[in-house]
């Protein structure tokens, strides 16, 4: 277990002026910095080691409330501010999915080090050790609180970049140009409704955890890095609820589609049943069999009669061209 | 009385180095410890022995707001702080039931001593109780703080063991794939509403007496472990949400499905009644009993009609076909 | 007019030890007491005695601004610091009537007195004077502000039983089990939603009331009795939010009734129309008098046309069955 | 120009002792008093006279911020703090007027004195002057925010008095009694609404205003007094909102009319469909001329099918009464 | 590069007593005053020069977390308070596009300077520079608070034009008077929803700029002119709002038409069956052809059934008169 923990593990510890990449043959070796001139980073992997978590935890004397909280089973996204240190959990998305799975990440951050645990192995920090190593941007000037800024600023860009994707596949989808008065056009709309709340709760609940740690008060560690942040997430909120009141239009528009196709047939039928019983039943009266109907015997009864069933069907045209049904 | 509300009693008292378990023969013996080394636990079952309660007030000397405050019928969920002391209600739901019946907890905290009155006998602690004498997790080396936390811990667990098992059973009932466009249905979906409303209100109710725990200011009484408790609460909330956003998508499918069936009903009507009224009343023409109606008298008078027919039939469905109705 | 305003007015002293009332036969000895050991409760009726109460104001040198907030016409729910004095404007319902009326609450409270103002002569508050002369509860051992919270108290409780009154009533008229999809319940419905709406605005204007309670800052009066309150009335506002949704429901069901109802209306006219349509057109053309028309002259043509038409029929039948229409 | 302006313009000073009314002859006479025993209200009338204001900021050594404050055009509800001064824009509704048009009111206020500027001549706050001349109520007594305080009421009794006229007029025309299921009265309500949610946001702009008020630290001005003016206008935003509610409860009953009366109509056409339908079709079939029908030559045939008839009506009105259609 | 980025700056510095326009050959001549008596506003084009960005950044040792801030690709609206500087980015909307536009404004603002960096080249500010060199108003007496005051409302101003054009177009398309029930006009009004919505979420970010202004602290930097311009957001977004109002009312008016129509239709088709359906069934009846039918061979028989066809037709027109639906 040890070494299985171990061999995931990589220690960083850098400076304006210095670099350096270690990895770890023993748990033991895992003491964080209190040399305020260097920054350290130690990145782990799996949220399972309760034991080894246990002993880093207990060696470099945090707080023991920790113990309790990297024991949990699942983690909502939570900031925790213990002595001198912020425990704090958040989820990537994996953009694969369409299904919004998620990976946990934890970080353990004080204003020297900062402690990142990644439920899976990956690459989503690369970038930042590579500006660590090149010392490209003002990363290495700057201490854990600008460390833990870049690493949330990787996880909410992938936030925006799952969303993007997605909005583009469902725009496709659900164009307003194909939009049918059907159940499963509907049952479309209604689905995508449901994949963005449930985006937006997690967009939500990423922004929360940000305006916490905008309120975090520890000496030394520097809190104005994450209103950039802050900003993000509003901006991508606003993308989602744009999004959803789309749709919302889409429903009313599917409703006023089914409302006003109902009417067009239904005009359609009466139309032509207004027109058509009379005429019936007056070709059904000179049917009947009655020895004594006088008009059965006038020579021109029947083309009078077609008289009076064309000026009957002019007298219907007119009353609804009046009614202005068509 | 008082031998009733003895024997349900059990004095507990631990510090990271001693457990010990005590029970009482006289409530003149329920004297809270004035020790900062030692964190005394309460447990006492009953909500109605005004008088004991009222002794044990007395006796310790409790800001005598507390009997007023303990002779309450009702209890919703209160968070009251009292001079240097917590007064605290909530309650837990009965997993049982379907109809989130819930049982009376009250807690009355100070930094030394916890003091729990069930409402009706039960081993929601004992888990507790076992971690205490086995020195498991850290809880010996806390006080009466994180005792409360582990309390609260293990209610907002039951809220979620109930939602869960809940919303399972609904949403077998429920399901996507037999919606059906019934009252009977509709009336489902707005029973299950109306449930998890409920159930929300209960679970809010329970967050905002955390965040007003969280606010508390007593010496020696530490906050911090409730924020841990609110992500939880904040959690259960979303998925409650999430699922009520469910159902208004499914009473929003149950109109589209109806408004959709009577479009279906009503071309399928239309279309036959388009085709045939001209018809049947062509028939009534020549069915009339005129006795000049040179057409009967046509040798091939009746085909030309089949044929005319026929006509004003292809006509109807070119129409039909061109208005996209089927 | 001074003897009105006197007749029925009456000053309670009380102190842990000792309790006292009296009766006044002049305004001039109405002299609140600036003793801290006693507690003075001053109850008069009728909330237009514009000149007495300047008088009483005048020679306790209370603030003159209370002498404008007494002269208005209307008092909804009010909380106004004043120097070392608090004004407070409330309403009793009156339970008898089912239209929410009700009753004008003065109060003006410093640590050591409270003047209440009732609108009408009544007996609200008697059980506290009850309390008060037998010295049950702890209400002797407190002051002014632990008795405007039993006040309040009452208030509450009022609205809670008035609640609960008519919920009982509306909840037999309106049923789930006898919900009827026509504009009468809809009206029944709604109209019940307004008096809710009524209820809840009365409801929060009240807890509006004790927050800012809460929220005074007087020396010596202790708001810690009025956090009580607020979970009564969140509690209360939580039930009516509750009937509320109930009622949004049946909304919602009589719709889905509606739409089912015009469904299965237009189904069974469909179904009827569709299989005797084609059936009477047919009896039509054999019932035309054209001289040639062959088929009237074979000898079973009647009974092969009897037989396409149940085969017809029989067609219809396997179509709409097909189609799950029954 | 400045003629204009200055005779307009009128200044009164008081104390609880004295009470003096100046009219001026030059703007250079303006000078607002320093004297803490006097207080001091400047009114002028008209918005535009830009340079005169300038001067008299000028010559009082206001902050000049006012002069840009005072050359806006639009002047929505404002309260913006300036040094020792209160800027206040608030409007007036024109009670004559159903389209809430209004009036600009500037005010400058200080502790000391108060220049309050009408957009157009009237008389909105004489009933102030005849107090302050006659020495009626407190208002002598007190200083410039207390004078502020019943400028301030007499606009909201204002708004009161023109939603009472307005909600009046409207009721006859909305009432429950005659509500139609027409686009017509559709467009009634929608109206109102409008209406109504003009003035909600008019007053809520006119609470925002008292709010800011109460906040307001400005030393020697006491903002005591505008608690009571703030729950004036939550009485007045809860009964607008009660309104709402009512027309949005017409707007359910209306559509809930509309599909009932579908339902009543498409039931009445179903009813008589379904009965006279299988009637006329065998009518049809012994109307056909083939040569051999049995049927036609029994002697009760004709009597027989009647029979038959009648049957065919009895077992559909049986039909009808199970399924409750009548 | 750093000529395209020096040939579009420029520097003003003014006081109240002098005005200077500089242009600069050398971005090491861009060094911010530290003249506590000047104000300098250094304006550039183009927000893509990052290494002149960075050099300016550099030599004027400004926080070097601007540096990140400028690279960021997008801006949405954003406050961020550094070290005795404010980093401010909004947008200005391009009027002649009806699809909301946008160019990128960012403001980097201390108490001395203000360097404000355009998207695009235009003359949005000019107004301001005329004044500056005018010295018109009081801003030369103002310092770079009141500059980025009056650069602000040239925004603000810009929104509230572009939305009154897009208004008053709308209401032209969309006016009351030609309402239609189809799905065409639904699109129009949903479409309009859409672009206020858009813009509302446009004109909030902005006013939570402002709001988020009045909050900041910097030493010798007035936030008082900001409550200003969060009125005038204020304002437009209460008009927004009154316009989706009227949208939604719109809606709410179509599905009322189309419900009162579909009525109507159904009603006239109706109607008709049932005056005609019975006629055509008695015509039938007489029309068939059983030897034995007695009432065929009385000699006023037909005239007989014409009676009570007629008494038939009477007795619907009665009903449906009783019923009113004519």
């Amino acid at each position: 277990m040890e070494n299985e923990f171990l061999n995931k593990s990589s220690i960083i510890n850098y400076s304006s002026k210095n670099y350096e990449k270690k990895s770890t043959s023993s748990i033991s070796e895992i003491i964080f910095t209190k040399n305020d001139q260097t920054t350290q980073w130690l990145n782990t992997y799996g949220i399972t080691y309760q034991e080894d978590f246990k002993k880093v935890i207990h060696q470099n004397k945090l707080d023991d409330f920790l113990i309790k909280l990297l024991s949990d089973e699942e983690h909502p996204n939570k900031v925790i501010l213990l002595d001198g240190l912020l425990f704090l959990t958040t989820r990537v998305l994996i953009t694969e999915s369409s299904k919004f799975e998620s990976e946990q990440m934890i970080f353990i951050v004080s204003p020297n080090y900062l402690w990142s645990i990644q439920e899976k192995e990956g690459d989503y920090f690369n970038w930042i050790r590579e500006r660590l190593q090149g010392n490209k941007g003002i990363v290495r000037k700057k201490k854990a609180d600008y460390l833990l800024f870049l690493l949330l600023e990787s996880i909410i860009d992938n936030y925006q970049d799952t969303y993007q994707e997605n909005a583009e596949l469902s725009s496709d989808q659900l164009s307003s140009a194909n939009i049918k008065p059907t159940p499963e056009f509907t049952s479309l709309v209604e689905k995508r409704k449901q994949e963005l709340f449930n985006f937006k709760k997690a967009t939500i609940s990423l922004k929360d955890t940000i305006v916490k740690l905008e309120k975090i008060e520890i000496k030394g560690f520097n809190v104005k890095y994450f209103s950039e942040l802050k900003e993000q997430t509003n901006n991508l909120i606003t993308n989602i609820d744009f999004e959803l009141q789309e749709l919302e239009s889409k429903i009313n528009l599917i409703f006023s589609i089914q409302g006003h196709r109902l009417n067009e047939v239904m005009k359609t039928l009466t139309i032509l049943s207004v027109i058509f019983i009379p005429l019936t039943f007056l070709a059904g009266i000179y049917g009947m069999n009655f020895e004594n109907i006088p008009e059965l015997k006038f020579k021109y009864g029947y083309f009078i009669l077609l008289g009076v069933m064309v000026l009957v069907t002019i007298g219907a045209v007119w009353y609804f061209k009046r009614k202005k049904w068509f």
